[in-house]
């Protein structure tokens, strides 16, 4: 099952660091602040929870993990104009 | 159909008039720059796409808007830690 997370967190660090453990997870970054990642079980998706809790720890975060079934995917939409992800530049 | 519509515009200004269209579309916030609404068509996605590109103008942004069946949406997990959005905050 492919999942959709979005998150905000507070502060730039610990961001930066949610940001990597998609990434290192698998995760496809499709927005500054969203990835979308495959995984096999909604136990995958706990462990995975669990750890971006832990990465959060004390920080203010609000995280937002949507299932997307591949109908959903297939009629998503995107819409660039000018902007195209570099993820030296997302990373910092 | 519901959708999730996430944006990245690079203009603050920009950003900020993207989230009053969504809003003021019916919109429900659900991160910083995440929005849920609900659309009878397709052909009411592409008037509310539309009218992004209108406001996004020659500004820098990404959007990806995807639609989110029921059956997805009641398996949508919200981590929420220390976090509330508060509408007079992400307007600014």
């Amino acid at each position: 099952m492919l999942y959709f997370i979005v998150y905000d967190v507070a502060d730039d660090d610990v961001r930066r660091r949610v940001a990597e453990l998609l990434k290192d997870s698998g995760g496809t970054r499709v927005q500054y602040s969203a990835f979308t990642i495959e995984l096999d079980s909604p136990h995958q998706l706990d462990i995975l929870l669990q750890r971006i809790r832990e990465v959060i720890g004390a920080s203010k975060a609000r995280v937002v993990a949507i299932p997307v079934c591949e109908a959903d995917l297939r009629r998503a939409v995107t819409i660039i104009h000018r902007y195209e992800l570099r993820e030296e530049e997302l990373l910092l």
